[in-house]
């Protein structure tokens, strides 16, 4: 049996449930189990010392592992955050799936990379999405974020503009990465772009995940735009962490079911 | 959801199976898998890092570990071995619960402490036979092993004697710790001691634990003789385990329960 682990201060069941379910859905005779580490280096130490085939970094952990691997995968190298280890035989390689995800979701979503681009947020999520944007080639990207340090190192690291309030400011794609909308947060009711911003934009992407309808993805739908959710990038990047673990790409149905039986706890 | 783990070089099922289903007969959110670690200081480090509650230690590691614990149960300490660690907020305790389940069934089989006592075998499980009868306060007692420097050590250590081989001698309880009779060892249907021998015992002893009926057992049963079988230092030994990790002692049903389920595989 073969067991994969997520380190993270407040563990979820989200991972355990979608791979697990996947496991039994393919008759692996794998486990997947969530773990709340009392010592990083430790835990990763014991990813080495006990053969535990693939860890999940989430929060706080996603810099501070860097230096605890064999290996960066670009994914990981162009944001220096990690949320995925895979161990082959005691090498440590890691990757971001969050990236990956966002990539994917630009490219199948076919947006035009010419598009005007208005990311609101500076957080880790936020790196994600910027590296993924400039990878892909766009180039008219401003970063909405009310800290100056944090949200003009982001822009500039990644060659675009910042900007600290949207100040009226459209764009064709229009990007949230703040918590503005999320469930159980202080503003899971508030919309994280102006109604002004949804109806000039042309694509609208919200990172959160939890709900998958926020306030703008609703706002969004209303208007008939375009819509890229969060939950999908949720789902991608929790797929593209069972791949890079179990070396199989399950079908659309396997991965249909695996995200409705997370959903449903 | 609480982890418990194994570590050896050839993990077998029966720790598993055993005490996952105590697990769920108890209804405890817990689960155990068993680990065959590529470095044994990391895997405890891991241990440690991730709070991973009981950990039971198999061959070879049950000497190595010693050195990276925080502290040693008597049980432990009387023989310099480990089977068993118990994590307490990262405070790694160290037990061997075969010590304990020797201890045990002389105490409950009312074995008396004038008695006679051979011991044939050197091994791990010869050093907490003999351990457990000197603290049991037994006197009288022989070791029985080819190997001198192991043989004449182990018996001097506790204060006992020692021979080469058995040479005709009998005694009022006879222990078998060699592998005879052991299944799918090259001595499976042999007698680990002669038939004179069994004739001349009051109790017989025999701490193989697969097949529970080895040769030795059958021929003192067919003897009308008291018996001990391994199958019974196994079941408490893992019965000791689980008590230790979860502080919850289960009934006798419960055990006779998981202890047949270990068995059916």
């Amino acid at each position: 049996m073969t067991l994969c682990i997520s380190l993270s201060a407040r563990p979820s069941n989200n991972g355990t449930r979608f791979h697990n379910h996947l496991y039994d859905q393919l008759g692996l005779n794998w486990i997947y189990k969530a773990f709340a580490p009392t010592d990083l280096a430790q835990a990763i130490a014991g990813v080495r010392g006990l053969g535990i085939r693939g860890c999940a970094v989430s929060m706080p952990y996603k810099e501070d592992v860097m230096a605890l691997v064999d290996e960066l995968d670009p994914s990981a190298k162009a944001i220096d955050s990690v949320n995925t280890i895979v161990n082959t035989n005691g090498h440590l390689k890691a990757y971001n799936t969050d990236y990956t995800a966002i990539e994917q979701l630009l490219a199948s979503n076919a947006v035009p990379t010419d598009y005007s681009v208005l990311v609101q947020g500076a957080g880790g999520m936020a790196k994600a999405t910027v590296a993924a944007l400039r990878d892909a080639g766009f180039t008219d990207v401003t970063v909405i974020a009310r800290n100056e340090d944090t949200g003009r190192a982001l822009a500039e690291q990644y060659g675009f503009q910042w900007r600290a309030t949207l100040d009226g400011g459209t764009a064709d794609l229009i990007i949230n990465v703040t918590p503005i909308g999320m469930a159980g947060g202080p503003d899971v009711d508030s919309l994280s772009f102006p109604e002004d911003a949804i109806a000039a934009a042309k694509v609208v992407f919200d990172v959160v995940a939890l709900p998958a309808e926020t306030p703008l993805i609703k706002a969004a739908r209303s208007a008939g735009k375009q819509v890229i959710t969060g939950a999908e990038v949720a789902t991608i990047q929790a797929l593209e962490q069972f791949v890079l673990y179990t070396g199989v790409r399950p079908t659309d149905e396997q991965v249909r079911a695996a995200e409705d039986f997370m959903r449903a706890q």
